[in-house]
């Protein structure tokens, strides 16, 4: 089953309070999800993340097929057994951990994608990645974990996600980097949509599909990206890529995009979620979105509190007997301060990343939490 | 308050059932005692450890006084508050890694232990430690963070554990390697006991004191040892250092030490408890232990169950969807298959550490837990 319902539309805004309801549950939204790559959210136990609020996690179908690969996680009933997690579940398709590996390794991507940001320079290119290789049926590209060639199809992902088993799938794309220039793009875009036709066809009836639109930071490529997916019996879109440099860019690319998808079904922004981003996602419509942004943040002990983010490696936390946050209601801050925390840190044990990481998921919760509040009350 | 009440005494072996009453709650022995050197048992929250069933942790003062410094965990309100812990605590002196930190890194000493228990040969040398400088006040000594140089003695040692606040401590010992020959070993044993006797004066009320015999392999020693502590107003006894090559070498010595101390009094063993050794030391008398296998092996992967270790990094647990244990109630074995913690760790993910230590932690004191039953049913 799956089911998607409006419960409140906005007066001031296109946010909208929704259900999303599955064979494993509701959820709420707008709604964060969490991120649980490889089967776990990084340092928890799925019982954790559930007691954190995550009504929704997002495994990979890259990072699963190759460890420990579909067949495996078959035998244990599916990701949902496999992991013990009871609620929703989302499996990315793969196709950005394939093109962003990929491309990026040809390019050090990161490298120019701060430059990018930083400076706002021109890095388009019409290159192709070289360290996969992309025909019409998908990708040639090697394994992370041992070098091994491996090929990724729209056909090869629909069966590796049915395999595994989430309510929420994917279809496969093409994400390509920043850097890839107007021609490259539009090709992938194409290309994306005619893979996106065969994940449709591939498509098992017990789980839902969604579409992911694509275009970069070009608007007319996003509306025709847009335009196609609504014109397909998607159970819901995603929204992938980047879309320029900064936080208005994306706003208005947005709008474009979720105002030609059809209104009554749910919108997934893929990897994307710094806090002070959130409000304004919601308000251009967005009903879900994932993020490692609280997990990776609390790994490098900066925690997210109401007064803005600590960084807890800091010795000017070590005699600090606060909680994290004081307003925060999290089991990490009934229980410890920053000044423990500090100390663990500074002494190098794995116990302060899962204490950081459950105030960081709970916090980002509450703070969607919040939101749904405030579109409830009508203040958003 | 301190008080041990020993409720029962096998007629088979010299172990007994007792009740280590402090005012953070009594302890019911034998006990394993989770080892928290930096005021966190890894990877574990105070209340996980609690949760699996520890009833007392031990933390380092070597440690705590170079990271995060004791005036630091005296601003929170003492170790207990620091890592709100709610139940009984101990500190170890800090003797025994000023001195094997020291002479190991003199004597590459792991190295040589491993030649020694493997090939029996004679080691023995009555060289002094270099890299630390021994004088009738106490040791001079590198920070193992930053090098710079630490004086720690039996006053210093008394200060900072009265600061730490735990229930029990121990009397600032010296804890020479098993290379150190007899007259090396005579002369540490009786500044030992010069400065046990100026931890006794240094006491505070409110905290239970243990004086640690040491001795080696050397039974006279040994003997030596006891007597003088037995002969003093100590709480308890730890007893510490190596004793040779063999279990039953170490039985031996555990008798001989034993015998010469007060019936009525707690006697812990400091830093052994292989699973298989446990049931021994008991029957030689032994009330607590404390032992870093559980939480060590469990961060490499390594399960105690009920049918031997398993090594779950291994490729064939990654279809096995059987817990850990199935004969173990903790939470990691109701909640998560081998094949499960077999993937995450093989995956290089955080959460298996966790889920690993809790159930080797809950496996140890569940043992020793079968153990007290069997000396209230006469079986032991």
């Amino acid at each position: 089953m799956f089911e998607f319902t409006i419960l409140k539309k906005s007066k001031k805004s296109r946010a909208r309070l929704g259900l999303l309801t599955t064979t494993h549950g509701a959820v709420e939204t707008p709604a964060f999800v969490g991120v649980a790559t490889q089967a776990a959210v990084k340092t928890l136990s799925s019982e954790e993340a559930e007691a954190m609020g995550c009504q929704l996690l997002i495994s990979n179908t890259y990072h699963l097929h190759i460890r420990p690969g579909e067949n495996i996680v078959q035998a244990h009933g599916g990701l949902h057994t496999f992991m013990n997690w009871k609620r929703p579940l989302m499996t990315d398709s793969g196709g950005f951990q394939v093109f962003s590996l990929g491309f990026g390794k040809d390019l050090g991507i990161s490298k120019m994608l701060k430059r990018a940001v930083g400076k706002r320079e021109e890095l388009d290119t019409n290159a192709k990645p070289s360290s996969l290789r992309i025909t019409e049926e998908g990708v040639v590209f090697r394994s992370y974990v041992d070098g091994k060639e491996i090929f990724l199809g729209p056909k090869e992902s629909m069966h590796i996600q049915g395999a595994l088993g989430a309510d929420i799938i994917f279809a496969f794309d093409e994400c390509p980097p920043p850097v890839a220039g107007y021609e490259y793009m539009k090709q992938s875009v194409e290309r994306t949509h005619r893979w996106a036709e065969i994940c449709l066809r591939e498509k098992k009836k017990t789980q839902a599909l969604y579409g992911i639109v694509q275009g970069g930071k070009h608007a007319d490529l996003r509306t025709m990206s847009a335009v196609f997916f609504a014109s397909k019996p998607f159970d819901g879109y995603g929204i992938g890529g980047e879309f320029g440099a900064g936080g208005a860019d994306r706003s208005r690319m947005l709008r474009l995009i979720i105002d030609a998808l059809p209104d009554e079904k749910p919108r997934h922004l893929l990897g994307t979620g710094y806090i002070e981003d959130i409000a304004r996602l919601v308000k251009e419509g967005v009903d879900t979105f994932d993020s490692i942004v609280p997990t990776h943040y609390a790994r490098h002990g900066m925690a997210f509190t109401s007064a803005g983010k600590l960084d807890l490696g800091k010795s000017i936390f070590l005699k600090d007997t606060s909680p994290l946050d004081p307003a925060c209601a999290c089991p990490t801050c009934a229980r410890y301060s920053r000044g423990y925390i500090a100390h663990l840190l500074r002494a190098h044990e794995i116990t302060p990343l899962k204490l950081v990481t459950m105030h960081n998921v709970w916090f980002f919760n509450a703070y969607v939490a919040s939101i749904r509040e405030q579109i409830k009350k009508g203040q958003m």
